[in-house]
C-alpha cells in the first residue's frame, strides 16, 4: 500500500527523502533492533551476566540473520510489538540453544524498539544537521549577494517601507542557526539507550541496570539516561517539536517565495517551477508549496506526539504506538523540506528592477514614512506628519511624484536624494551581515 | 520506504487495511485517473465537443494502458501534480495523434485528481458503511446477550451505581448508527465530480460545463455539484471530520475495553490478547490499543484538513496537497479501526461473576444511592441521606455489610432485596433494547 | 483575568461576539442550569415522581434565585463540576425543606450541565444560522453585481485564465449554503436533553427515564435521544467539526481578500482597513485577517474535541471538561467570523479597471490558453500549441501584444476579439447565477 | 464574557491561575507596553536620537497614565493591534506636544506588543520555574519516602512485575528536571527585545538599531537578538512546545493518579477528592483530571503556534494574532497544572497494604518472571520457562499459590523468599535515589 505520500512511488521523490527515509524502512528498523540485541548481549557478557560465547553467538547471528519484515508481521499484529517475533526468529538463527537462551536477557520489547529508534534517529539527525547547515550557508550566500538589493518591505500584505532582500533572507536564515543550537542541546535528552526490563527497573539485571545502559550507550554511541524513559516521553515529544520548528521556519520561507513569485509581483523566483503546457505564463512554485505543505503537516503531527505524552503506568501500548505514526513522518518531512529549501536557496533568482519598480509605483507613496522622519528633523513631528499627509493626498489625486509634491511644500531639502529607496533601508544591510557572520561561524569547526 | 505504519510490511496488517488500503495505492490512483479521463472524453463526445472516434480511442487507451507509478514520479515531482505526466503517457498510448489531441480536453489537473479521488472514496465508503453496520450488529448481539448482566457503572474512574453491560454496549453502539446517518447525508456533498478546467469556469467547454459534469456523474456514479469545488474544500474536510468521529467512537470502545480488561478488574476481555513469554498472567489488549491509537491519530489529522480549507484563489497547491497526507491515512485508519472493532465486538467475553464481586466488595457501599432513594420514599430526603451516610460510615469502619448497617438503623424494609444490584439498574435493560432495535432497523433494507 | 482574547476588554469586540458570547458567560451557564432544574422538576411532577407543589416551589426558586458565579467557584473547584454547589444554593432558595428535597431528583451533574449547554447552543446556533444566511445573501448580492466583472483566475498563486469576480464569490458562498444544510441535519443529534442519572440508566426514575427526557425536550425545545449521551460525545464533536467547517470556509474568503488586497494587486478591498499614521499607503486587511486567525484557531480546537471523544466509562471528568475549553471558543469564533464576513461581503469594493490591467499586462500572455483552443478548431492541437508557444516567446522577448504576434502567424482570425478576456470567462457568469439562485432559495421560507 | 474557563469566575480558580494569569490581563498587557515605550524613549535619548527631556516626559507619562482597556478597544478593533490607540492615549498624557512627538519614535506596533509580551513571559516563566522546582522537590520527597514501597508495575494496563512506588514517582519527576534544563536553554531565545521599526530594519533609528535593542534589553532585563524577530516566530513556538511538554509530563502524572485511584485499585490517593452527596464511596480525582485536561488542551494549542510560524513577509497580521489565542492559555494552563501537581505531590497518600494485596492476588502469578529468572540460574532457560509455565497453569486451575506449585516441581529452592516481591523490584530503589539526588542538585544554587 501507499497510504502515505512519503511511501508512494509517485510521491516519495518529491515529498519524501531517500536518504533519511532509508532509516525508516522496515528493514532499517529490524536491522537496528538486531544491533541493539547484539549490544545488549555484549554488555551483559562484559558484566558477567551471560557467558561470553553466548554473547558472541548472539552478535554473530544478529549480524548474519536475514529476517524479512513479512516474517514478523503476524507476530507484530498479535503482540502489538514486533520484538517477540524478532527474538524468536533470532533465537532460531543462533546456532545452539544454550546460547540462544541468553538472547534478549532481561530486556523488554520497548528496550529494543526504543533503543533501535534512537540509533536510527541519531543517523537521521546527522543528516538533518548537515542539511540545516548547508541551507543556512546557501541562504547566507544569497544574503551576502543581496545585502543591498533594495526591495519593498511588506507588512500585513501591504507595502510598508523599503528594505533589502538580504535582510529578508537573513530573517529566513537566522532561525536555522537557532535550530542547530537547539539540536545540540536536545541530543543528549533524545538519543538515549532505553534499558529497563519488564517494568523499567532492570529487575533481571541483578543490580547492573545502570552499568549495562552505560556500556550499551558507549557501544552504540548514544547517551545513557539516569532513569529508563519507558513512560517518560518528553524526549520524543521534544524531538517532534523541534522537527515542527524546523519545518515551520522552512514553511515561512516557502510561503514568502510563493508570495514573491506571484505573477503580479515576480520579484524572486526559486526552483524550476512547474510549467503548464497550456498556460505558458505560469511557473508554479512547486518546491515552495512543498515547504508549506510539509510545515503544516508537521504542525498537526506534533500535537499527536504531545498527546502521546499521557502514557499510562510503566508502559502504555496505545500512547507508545501513536509515536510510530507521527515521528517517522515528521523526520522525513523535515528532511524533505530541508532538501527543497537548500535547493531553492541555492537557485534563488532576484529581479532587482522589478523590486525597484514596486517601490516607485504609485508616485513613491511608500516613501512617506521616510519623508516624515526627514521633515521631523526640521519641524515638530505633528507638523511634519501633516505636511506629508497633504503631499500624499496630492500624489494620489494627481499622480505627481511624492518628491515633487513635497518639494512644492518644503523646498529646502534634496528630496530626490532623501527619498532614494536605497538610502531608506536602515540597518537592512547590517542585518544581512549579521546573519552571514552567524552562518560563517557555524562552518567547519562549528560542527 | 515505509515511513507510515499503514504502508509497512511489519505493521499494515495490524494498523492498516488491505481492502480499503487497496484504494490508496499508486496503482489505484492511476487507474482511477484513467477512468476519469475516459469518462471525460465520452461525455465530451456525447456533447459534440470532441469526435466520437477520439473518445473511443481515448477510452480504449485508458483501459489498456499500463502506466507504472515510477514512470510518473519525475513528472509529479516537477509539476507538483501527476496529471501532466499521466496525460503525456496516455497520449502516447492513444494510437493516433489526432485522437490523442482530444485527450484531457479542457480539463485541469485537479479535475482528474479530485474526481479520481471521489471514485476511490466512494468505494472506500461502501466498505466503511458495511463494516459500521456489521460492527453495530455485533455490538447489538452482545447488548442483547448482556441486557441484564449487572455491572458496576463507573464515573470519573470511580464505582458509581450498578448498570448492565448491555447498557454500556448500547452506549458504544448508538453513535455508530448515527455515523451511518451522517454518512448518508454527506455522500452527495463529498462524492462529486470535479470538472472546471483551468480556473474552474469550464472556459474550454463552450458552455457545456454543467452538462459535462452531470454526464460524468452518471457515468461514474458520483454526484454533480452546482459549482466545481476546486477551492471549496468543505466536502473533503467534512469527510475527514466524519472519519475522526468514527474512529473517536471506536477509540472510546477501545479505551473502555482496556480499562475493563485491567488485570485488577478483568470483567470483560476482547480479542486474543497479546501474550508475553515471561509474564504468563498478561493479556495485552492489542486490538483495543489499536482503536485508541487510530482514534488519536485521526483526531490530529482532522486538524490538518481543517487547516487546508484555507485554500487560496482558484487553486492552492500547498493546501491541496495537504489533503493527500491526511485523508488517505484517515480513511484507512477508520477501516482498520472498524475491522478491529467488529472483531472485538464479536469476541467480547464477559465475566459476570467478577462484575458482581466488584459491586458487592467493600460491604456494598456502591448501593448507598439506591438505599437513599428507597428511604426517601419513607422519610424526607435529608433524613434519608443522613441515615445512609451513618450506615456507610459504619460499613467503612467495621466491615459490616451495608444491608445490615441499614437494617439496624431502619428495620422495616427488606434491605437485601432492596439492595439487590440487579434491581437497581434502572432502565439499563431498556437502553440495551433501544440500541438493539435501532441496529435491527438498519439491517436488511438499510444496506 | 483575560487569558483569552474572546474575554478581553481590549479584544472581545474584534475577535469575540457580544450576541453569541452572551450565551457563554458564567451568568448564562448558571441561568441555563436553573432552567434545566426547573424543567426536570416539572417533568417529574407531571409523571408523579415528585409532588406538584415541590415542582412549583423549585421552578419559582429557579426563576428568582440570584446565584452569583463567585458563590459556586469553590464548589466547582472542589467537585470539578458546578452542580453540587448550584444545587445547594438553589436548595437554600427553595423556601421549604420538604420541597427542596425533591430538587435535582435522580439527576446527575452531567444531566444539568449538558442540557444547559444544549439550551445555550440552541440559541447560539440560531444566531449562527441567521448570520450564515445573511452572509450568503450579502455574497449573493455581490456575485450578482460582479457576475460579469472580468478578473484573472489565479491558480497556485500564478495568473491562470480569465474568470469573473462573480464566479470567485460564488465559490466563496456555495459552502455557506452547504453549511446551512449540515446544520439542519445535525441539530437533532446535538441539541438534546441529557438525562440519565448517576450512571446513565435513570436508576432513580422508576422506569420513567425516557418519558422524562421527552417531557423535558418538549419543555425546553430540545430533542430527546434514544440513550443518554453521557459518554457518547459524537454530537459535541460533530458540532465542533461543523464550527471548524464554517470558519474554514470563511477563512478562505479572508485569505482571498488579503491576497486580492495586496498593495501590488489591490483589485478588491473589503472593510475599512486599518490605517497607519506613518504609512499613508497602507490599508491593513484587519477584518480579513481575523477570518484567517479564527479559522486556524478553530481548526486546532476541533482536534481537542475529537480527542475528548475518548471518554472513559459512564463518565470521564477529564475528557468532559476538555469540551468546556474548546466548544465555547469555537462557537464564539464562528459567530465573530460570520459577523466580520457579513460586513466584508457587504462592503466589498471591486476595481474592475485594475482587474483588466492585470490580465492585459505582459502583452496578454494570460490569453495563451484561449488562443490555443481557438486555433485547435482550425488545426490539430499539437500544431496549435506549437504556434501559440512561438507567439508567446515573441511576446516575452519583444513586448509585442499576443494578438499581434498571433496575427502575424495565423492571420485569418479576429484575434483582438478572440482574445477579449470578457469572451474567455467560460461559465463564470453562470456559476455566479447558480449561487445567486441557491442563496435566493434559502430566503424567506428556507428558514 | 467568559468564553474561556481560564477567565471564568466559576472556573478560573480551578483551571486558571491567579498569579500567572495576572500577567495576561488587559491591564498587565497595557502596563507592559507602557514600560516598553518608556524604555524605548530612554534608550533613544541615551543614544541621542531624541531629547532627554522628552524621554523623561514620556517615561513619566507612561508611569502615571491611567489607560483603561476599554479606551483602546475601538482602536484595537480598527487597527487589529492596540498600539496606535495606546500611543494616541499616551501622547495625550504627555504634557507637552513637543515631547509627545518623540513618543514611539521609529518603532512599529509589533515592537511594543512583542517586547511587552516578553516582559510578561519573563515574569510568568519565573513562576513556572519556581513551581517546577517545588513540584520536583515534592515528588522527590515522596520518591524518597516510597523508595522501597513495593507496588505492582503495570504495563499496557496489565500487571507486570513488582516495582516500587518510589520508582514510579521518579519516572514522574525526572522529566520535570529536564524541563528546567530546557527552560534555561530557551530563555535567551525567547525573552528578547523586539525592535525593528516598520519593516524590521530600524530604518528610523539612524543606524542605532542594534545599540537601541541592547540598551532596552539591559533596561528591561531581556535579551537582544541579532535580528529583530518580527517574522521569525521560532522563539514563540519553542516556548509553546515547552509549555506543552510541561503539561504533558504533568498530564501523565494525572492519568496515573486517576488509574491508581480507581475504586477497584485505590493504591494511591491524591488531593481531597470531589465527593458526591449521594454516592459516599466516590472520591472523584478532580485535581488529577485537571492535569489531564490541561495537558490535552496544550497539546492541541501547540499546533496552533506551529501553524502560526508560517508568517508572511515582514509581518503577518493573521499569523501573529493566532499567537495571542494560544500562548497565554498555554502559559496559564502550565501554571495551573503545576499548582495542582505540586499540591497532589505533596498530598499523595499511598496504601502499601493494598499494593501488596494486588501483587499476591491470583496466587502470585505476577512473580512468574522472577521465578523464571531464578530457575534459569539452575537449568537452561527454555526448560525454566516450561517449568514455570506449567506451575502457572496449575495456579490458575487450582488456586494453589505459585510458590507451592513451583516447590512441587523444583523443590531445592527457597521459593517463598525467592518470590518475595520486595526482593524482585530490581533497581527500583536506586531509580528513586537517582531522582532524589537530581532534584536535590537543583535546589539552592541551581536557581
Amino acid at each position: 500500500m501507499t497510504v502515505s505520500p512519503f511511501d508512494s512511488g509517485l510521491w516519495s521523490r518529491h515529498f519524501g527523502d531517500a536518504e533519511v527515509g532509508a532509516h525508516f524502512s522496515d528493514r532499517a528498523e529490524i536491522d537496528a533492533m538486531l544491533r541493539v540485541e547484539a549490544a545488549l548481549a555484549k554488555a551483559e557478557s562484559a558484566l558477567g551476566l551471560i557467558p561470553a560465547e553466548s554473547a558472541d553467538a548472539i552478535a554473530r547471528a544478529a549480524r548474519e540473520a536475514r529476517i524479512a519484515p513479512a516474517e514478523l508481521a503476524a507476530g507484530a499484529a498479535s503482540a502489538g510489538v514486533p520484538v517477540p517475533a524478532l527474538v524468536a526468529a533470532l533465537r532460531t538463527a543462533v546456532a545452539s540453544p544454550e546460547h540462544a537462551a541468553f538472547l534478549h536477557w532481561g530486556a523488554t520489547s520497548q528496550d529494543i524498539v526504543d533503543t533501535g529508534l534512537a540509533l536510527r534517529l541519531a543517523a537521521a539527525l546527522d543528516v538533518l544537521e548537515r542539511r540545516l547547515a548547508a541551507t543556512a550557508a546557501a541562504l547566507a550566500g544569497q544574503a551576502g549577494r543581496h545585502r543591498d538589493t533594495v526591495m519593498a518591505g511588506r507588512t500585513r500584505f501591504q507595502l510598508a517601507v523599503p528594505t533589502t532582500l538580504g535582510a529578508r533572507i537573513a530573517a529566513w536564515g537566522m532561525p536555522l542557526i537557532r535550530h542547530l543550537e537547539r539540536l545540540a542541546q536536545l541530543r543528549p535528552r533524545v538519543l538515549v539507550v532505553t534499558l529497563g526490563g519488564a517494568a523499567g527497573n532492570g529487575a533481571a539485571f541483578a543490580g547492573h541496570g545502570a552499568a549495562l545502559a552505560e556500556a550499551m550507550a558507549r557501544e552504540l554511541d548514544l547517551h545513557a539516561p539516569l532513569i529508563p524513559p519507558h513512560a517518560a516521553r518528553d524526549g520524543i515529544a521534544e524531538l517532534g517539536a523541534w522537527l515542527a520548528l524546523v519545518t515551520g521556519s522552512l514553511g515561512k520561507i516557502g510561503q514568502d517565495l510563493i508570495l514573491l513569485g506571484q505573477s503580479e509581483i515576480a520579484e524572486v523566483s526559486a526552483g524550476a517551477g512547474g510549467g503548464s503546457s497550456t498556460m505558458p505564463h505560469k511557473s508554479n512554485p512547486v518546491g515552495a508549496e512543498a515547504l508549506v505543505t510539509l510545515a503544516r503537516g508537521n504542525a498537526a503531527a506534533a500535537a499527536e506526539l504531545f498527546q502521546a505524552m499521557l502514557h499510562a503506568g510503566e508502559r502504555d501500548g496505545a500512547a507508545w504506538s501513536s509515536e510510530w505514526f507521527a515521528l517517522p513522518r515528521m523526520t522525513v518531512a523535515a528532511a524533505a523540506a530541508l532538501r527543497h529549501a537548500e535547493g531553492l536557496a541555492g537557485g534563488l533568482a532576484a529581479r532587482p528592477e522589478r523590486m525597484l519598480a514596486t517601490i516607485t509605483a504609485d508616485g513613491g507613496l511608500m516613501m512617506a514614512e521616510t519623508a516624515t522622519f526627514a521633515l521631523a528633523r526640521e519641524m515638530p513631528r505633528p507638523e511634519a506628519e501633516k505636511l506629508v499627509k497633504g503631499a500624499c493626498a496630492e500624489v494620489r489625486d494627481t499622480g505627481v511624484p511624492l518628491a515633487q509634491a513635497l518639494a512644492r511644500r518644503h523646498p529646502g531639502l534634496d528630496w530626490p536624494s532623501l527619498l532614494d529607496p536605497a538610502r531608506a533601508v536602515g540597518d537592512a544591510p547590517r542585518l544581512a551581515d549579521a546573519f552571514v557572520a552567524a552562518a560563517a561561524a557555524l562552518s567547519p569547526a562549528g560542527r
